[in-house]
């Protein structure tokens, strides 16, 4: 028997990203966003969602450009704190000690010790409610070598993501493989 | 010292959501969709892409409906093959022995062995290229009573979604407890 918990926004996994931009004095900032994910397999486009008081909002609108980076479970304190304060008053780079690096295909910067990022151009927004949709093209992803596997693909153990809990604000791991998909539920 | 990649459709964790719809002979289906996740708080809102190929599009469009349903580790087997067949050729809940249930909300069905369920109206859609991003407004969110915590939230450990990597087209679990959002960033 299921019980109605009401209008809630909750999912399980929602991930944890880290958008980074340029403001307009060119300062590198980064938001922690967990209202996203994959939304177009060609071309190859990303939603993340922000609301209009972001810092990182207007910044995008304006370089029309932004990276997604995915931090690691040993960054969970950083990729925390960047959702705490606003790169209006901080400069997060600095006070985490990343290493902001410009993106040499689109106007924004990524956390160089974060492994795996992707670097996009903002291709669509679409006002909602309290959050704006931006629809992100993926011109590049972009990877640490220590990560990738033999054949070249990241490995998401290596990258271990962090996943964000919605129901009680909490962070958790990625677990064991399960199986290969397209495959393992085959008759 | 970052390789590229391309521009390619990775990004970790991406969700595993049975997205539930009746056709136009109220046959109920389910498909298998990884491009989605929470777009907007208020209202509570959740995208979800499709390609305009597949049976449950039109489904939606026609319906203005539909339902996520988040299954657990234990029914990845399930997840996965409701992702390899169409709609128009099999009865999805037939094939795995889910149990259809009317959303008392919205015009669209459930499986009832899966404990977490959105239903969702349809608000926006945004055609971006193969995909089509559906916005659905979240007008309940269900749950066993099974995988409530005391407070009565559901607790992810115990609907213990799968988590899908597009880099190597697997499934994991969820991994463990990592800290409290909002909170362990702060110094």
């Amino acid at each position: 028997m299921k019980k109605s918990l009401g209008p809630q926004c909750l999912l399980f996994p929602t991930p944890v990203l880290l958008i980074g931009s340029y403001d307009q004095e060119q300062k590198p900032n980064l938001m922690t966003a967990a209202w996203g994910g994959i939304c177009c397999s060609k071309p190859p486009c990303l939603a993340v969602s922000l609301r209009e008081a972001t810092y990182s909002f207007s910044a995008i609108v304006k370089r029309k450009a932004f990276t997604v980076g995915v931090p690691g479970k040993h960054q969970v304190k950083e990729a925390d704190y960047i959702g705490t304060v606003s790169g209006r008053k901080v400069n997060k780079f600095a006070e985490t000690g990343f290493t902001p690096v410009k993106s040499d295909l689109v106007d924004a910067p990524y956390a160089d010790e974060v492994v795996f990022v992707l670097e996009c151009t903002l291709l669509h927004t679409l006002e909602i409610g309290l959050h704006t949709l931006f629809v992100g093209e993926i011109i590049d992803a972009k990877s640490d070598t220590s990560v990738l596997k033999d054949d070249g693909s990241p490995d998401i153990m290596k990258i271990d993501p962090i996943i964000y809990d919605p129901a009680h604000q909490g962070y958790h791991g990625i677990g064991p493989f399960l199986g290969k998909a397209f495959s393992i539920g085959r008759k």
